[in-house]
């Protein structure tokens, strides 16, 4: 079948609009009708180029929802008209690392969605017979795509797909890095640098939690109203002062904090992020993706004094089986989702979305394939 | 009164024996007759002029055990006749730290301790008047120390005191390290960094908590017929192989260990004992003390895929409540002392010692005050 996708031909150029070929799914893959997907800094992070993994052409996008349109051979657990979250994070639930219980990195299909390919090694995208590559495995810049059937979260079908669409990343990952990987406990002290829809959710994950102060750091004060909505006590803005934000946090705190959490992607602020943390206890989750090459450093002290660095991935959920929970709890009001939504547009507009994001003045752009 | 005293005059000195004064305890100290002390890499770090808290003219000295000579005003829970093992690591059970239940570092006395000073700001110890400093609130290279009541652990009185003082640092920080900070648990892979009295002191503790594979890593082959006899289930030389070793414990571990330990203090070895981690969940624990102003460093990815780097000190054992029960453990047979006192010598001989440390032919010396 031939439909309509957004297009990445080279680092740092803009997507393009292309008609392009999608083929079948193969055994134990699902075609997607994508409804809604957002725009998310990863994808702007490929396609500038710096991401070691990136390859092009592709077909970016990785916060989507939509409806299954077909399956292929074996798929057992889905059908035609499910409504659907796709995962960059699978959960085969037979894996070394699905058996653990320790984490949610699925590791089935992960060698070829790093490529760019589906798990037989080709790619279900073509355009006059040319390739285009995958993208985290999910695609969602594209009128249909092809995911594996274990990298589908099945969803209650009375869900609106242009909303639960961000549960695919962005939200799901800062909630649960509080809940799942920090497991922030009632009454702590939280710091959050950032404030993009990654630290927005952290800090209502903190929020649910019940942590009593929660700490938003940013050094774009527009930010600061909507960080007060989701939950921020206090805001703060390192420009404001002279010393190291890392002092400034730990004088406001009596010592640091209990958490803290870095969601842009810049050693400088892990390093902060630790340092700011309570001696004896205090822990900072990583969740920021660093450009190729970067590295962290601290002194050892930091650790061996009792502060735990630790990072987390899609907020350590478990797509298959812990993702519906997430669009439960939106259905029923423990989760925001709707105040993320600055902007919403058709497909062909695409390249907008990046520039909002680009410029701070978007938390999520929501591209809806009907409009 | 005056006693002998091994005193450290200034950083890369040969220590030297001095008759010193020692003033009667003060209100909530108590005056140790040293019986018997260990010497360890940290005394030799501090000696060596790296250690950036220092001071000079000092009496060294940390793993010692002795008896209650006479207690200060207010001193309670301590009388003469009473056995002891001094605590660089106090306990007050009142101070933020002590009360979070969270972690062992006490705050009650730090600040003066690193500064080689009394609580109240001063020193017991002098030389025709000359005060010479305290080091880590212990000084057991002392016939006699006073000590803060709240940094002596009371112990039972059958324990042989030249074995269980070893307890009042590396082998108690070892197995702590393994039990209360990595929480290692059973059928676990371990790799340890480094065979000194901490790095076998782990061995002992993975051994203790049931793990499965337990892999010992030095560049000194003596070591390892030891590292077997304390649970070592492989010994591996770095410079055997051309690959980093942390990709040589990867390929040894399907994937990297559980946990590991850096017992050194080398930040490249840190490095090294991160990566060798298994992604999704391996732990990495820094017990080793780095040299001034160094850093450890990786990629933040190694965190956001699941790895955690850690650190511990004094294993995370809070020294009055729980190092009697690791005595009573050594004394019912649970821990092992006796292989790590490769020697033994009076104090006049202690420079002796330390050079059997650096040339890596003792595990432990054991300083007896009446040899």
């Amino acid at each position: 079948m031939k439909c309509k996708a957004a297009v990445a031909w080279g680092p740092g150029q803009p997507l393009k609009i292309e008609e392009v070929d999608v083929q079948d799914p193969q055994a134990g893959e699902v075609l997607v009708r994508m409804v809604a997907t957002g725009v998310c800094h990863t994808d702007a992070f490929t396609l500038s180029g710096d991401d070691p993994e990136g390859v092009f052409p592709a077909i970016l996008g990785h916060e989507g929802a939509g409806v299954v349109e077909a399956v292929g051979e074996g798929v057992t657990t889905l059908k035609p008209g499910d409504h659907v979250i796709p995962l960059y994070t699978a959960e085969c639930g037979e894996c070394k690392f699905c058996k653990s219980g320790k984490t949610n990195l699925c590791s089935a299909v992960r060698e070829t969605q790093g490529k760019g390919l589906m798990p037989d090694g080709t790619s279900r995208f073509s355009i006059d017979g040319q390739p285009i590559f995958h993208y985290m495995g999910t695609s969602t810049f594209s009128e249909y795509s092809v995911v594996p059937e274990i990298a589908l979260a099945k969803i209650q079908v009375d869900a609106p797909l242009e909303k639960v669409c961000l549960l695919g990343c962005g939200i799901t990952t800062g909630i649960g890095a509080v809940l799942n990987t920090a497991k922030v406990e009632e009454g702590a002290t939280v710091a959050v640098f950032g404030l993009g829809g990654i630290g927005l959710s952290v800090l209502q994950g903190a929020r649910m939690a019940g942590a009593a102060r929660i700490i938003a750091i940013d050094i774009n004060e527009a930010k600061f109203e909507m960080a007060r909505q989701f939950g921020a006590t206090d805001c703060v803005n390192p420009k404001d002062f002279d010393a190291p934000i890392q002092q400034v946090i730990v004088d406001m705190t009596d010592g640091g904090v209990d958490y803290s959490f870095e969601c842009i992607g810049n050693v400088q602020l892990m390093r902060s992020a630790l340092e700011c943390c309570h001696k004896g206890w205090g822990e900072s989750i990583v969740i920021g993706v660093a450009g190729a090459g970067q590295e962290i450093s601290t002194r050892p002290f930091q650790l061996v004094t009792g502060r735990v660095w630790k990072g987390s991935a899609f907020g350590g959920v478990k797509g298959r089986s812990q993702l519906p929970g997430y669009v439960e709890d939106y259905m029923n009001g423990k989760i925001e989702i709707d105040p993320f939504v600055t902007h919403t547009m058709g497909l062909e507009d695409i390249n907008e979305a990046f520039e909002l994001m680009h410029k701070g003045e978007s938390i999520r752009t929501v591209i809806l394939f009907d409009k």
